[in-house]
């Protein structure tokens, strides 16, 4: 079975960073190796981004894949490069928070990476994406075990996203994430809905921004093209999206805003 | 020979959608299966865009080539996902005219995608890029035969593009496509020219928003910097170029703009 | 051992362009030829970022990995295509100075690509990367020597970046680069550090801009977030960045501007 290496960054794809990084690997894994690129334009420096996009893309890759992922605006400074094992796959990336939703869902164990012998063999203070994770990820695929690329040290710096609040009156949450067609990613599980009133003649009123749904759908083409719509997305999340346009910017609502849904006895509404 | 599979759709490079289309493809295909992005960057939710896009590269790739096409507004309703064989490759969709270019230019076979047996478990209402079309995809790699992924159906949703006019006064056409350089590619064929009067006292005009042509030239380099040009493109169609410069944007002129090509003899013309 | 090809081109990722090269390679390569994207978001006809991006690149790739490079504005008038050995890699796309970065820092070969028969069927005028540069790429991969591809012809067009300027007084350069992060690119190696005036009383002034720095950091998590750096790049150059910031916008400092670095006797600095 080959292995996937997957390849996350704020770098973009304008300069020759991604591509060296891909050299590296190349030169050093296993000739069946595989590259997959899952994002290059994660904002710069935005980790929290990064630590979405990687959770969201690593539940569908096989066993025993590969992550690098490097937003990394510490490099050169202080912070720790790590080896992560969670969910039956491998991220590797400097411990700066990318990993708090990964290792948050599940169980994990972590490396701190302190053995350049696997390492290139000058370690710039600037792009340790080449330097250090590319040929670690390379070495990983090769097999060498993690205790060989650094010491186990199971503590991770971890950020926490606020967690949707509900209660007998409803749920109160925020857009996580706006995706490349506009749509607004709750930080509402989907299944949420399954704790709501089973009471028939309760309602729902859905705020978000200055607009105000009042049910949730199925999907976005359940609405006349313009309209807004809310809908369990395809990540599991709650997400409202404009048919055939763009939501963020119809609604204008930006990332981190807040998404309430109201319980109402129909009876009180009019 | 390895299998091909490529990737064409609207949902850009941000995400981590085109990542996992990918991890589901390389999941379940032969290990020699090779993957080739076409395009992610199709206008949100324009079809005919995307049309447009893979009948241009399918012609470059081999035999048994599988092209993967997801520009999907209705997804999650009631339009089907196909499957087609045409020009000795295959195409895999949502039926909603995505192939109507491909499907005109030549013979076509047509399946239904009706088989769950052959999807992920679970079908998301919102990506079927990755629930149905990419897993699809895999299987056919992997040598599934088309009617058991589906059910023969050689009807197709079709859009027709208007034909360009030719006539002894000259001809009509339009833009059809423009490409990253601003190089407005018309719905002309390059063959056209053959019909063209051949009387040697013919001259012709050709007129594109505000700007007058007076021969069709054979590259862009064959005028000066920052003037216009009309040549046959690289994708047999007339195109209009500003060499070194972007015409679109200098030209003033959008997609779907109208282009006429006036046949004049050089004795009325001044 | 796999061949690996590189591509690189200003044909941006809209467009079926970048796909069709990677389908003639594929068609005709060897099976285990591997394909990376170096970059193809460099500026339309830019030839010196061209020329930047694949000589930054190329440093980290195996030997005798095949470079496709394509900033081709002369494209189907009297500029040759040509095949570089240098490096101990190969390098194909036009000559029009596309190579002066990569000739210009070692010893090369080169050949006029003037072999038809290793070509497309049919050459357009106006996309010799498919039609003829991928193909001779596949070629090359599998085994055809450059004497069959071309004529031995080891003049090459070469353009001349001013070198960086080193007195007494200091170092004058210019920013060659600005990359995705708007880190601004000097070319001035950070060798040049080694000249400086070892007298401890020395001190320096960094004039980029209207922004005066006062020395040479390590990393730009060196200073504060907001603030402008200077430090030894991953490039070997010299870099300015703004710590969590874009520097080419925050500083206002677009490609090609100057960097001045004095020497300053401290008794003499107030």
């Amino acid at each position: 079975m080959p292995r996937i290496v997957t390849l996350t960054s704020d770098f973009g794809v304008e300069d020759h960073y991604v591509s060296v990084m891909k050299a590296v690997v190349l030169e050093k894994a296993p000739l069946n190796t595989r590259l997959v690129d899952i994002s290059h334009a994660i904002p710069p420096n935005d980790i929290m981004a990064g630590a979405w996009v990687v959770r969201e893309a690593a539940r569908y890759f096989p066993e025993d894949t590969i992550h690098v992922v490097v937003v990394d605006p510490g490099v050169g400074t202080d912070r720790d490069p790590v080896l992560i094992r969670s969910h039956n796959q491998w991220f590797i990336g400097p411990d700066n928070g990318l990993f708090s939703l990964i290792s948050q869902d599940a169980g994990y164990e972590a490396w701190r990476l302190n053995n350049p012998r696997y390492w290139l063999e000058e370690l710039s203070s600037t792009f340790h994406g080449r330097d250090l994770f590319a040929p670690v990820a390379a070495h990983l695929a090769s097999g060498v075990a993690p205790n060989k690329l650094g010491s186990p040290d199971h503590t991770l710096m971890t950020w926490r996203w606020p967690e949707p609040i509900l209660d007998k009156d409803g749920v109160r949450g925020w857009i996580a994430h706006i995706d490349h067609f506009g749509n607004l990613i709750t930080n509402i599980p989907s299944v949420v809905r399954k704790e709501f009133p089973s009471d028939p003649n309760t309602r729902i009123k859905i705020y978000v921004g200055n607009t105000i749904l009042e049910k949730i759908d199925s999907t976005f083409g359940d609405v006349e093209s313009g309209e807004a719509v809310m809908f369990p997305g395809s990540s599991n999340m709650l997400e409202i999206a404009v048919n055939k346009g763009n939501a963020s910017e119809l609604l204008g609502v930006p990332k981190g805003s807040e998404v309430t849904i109201v319980f109402q006895k129909s009876s009180i509404d009019s």
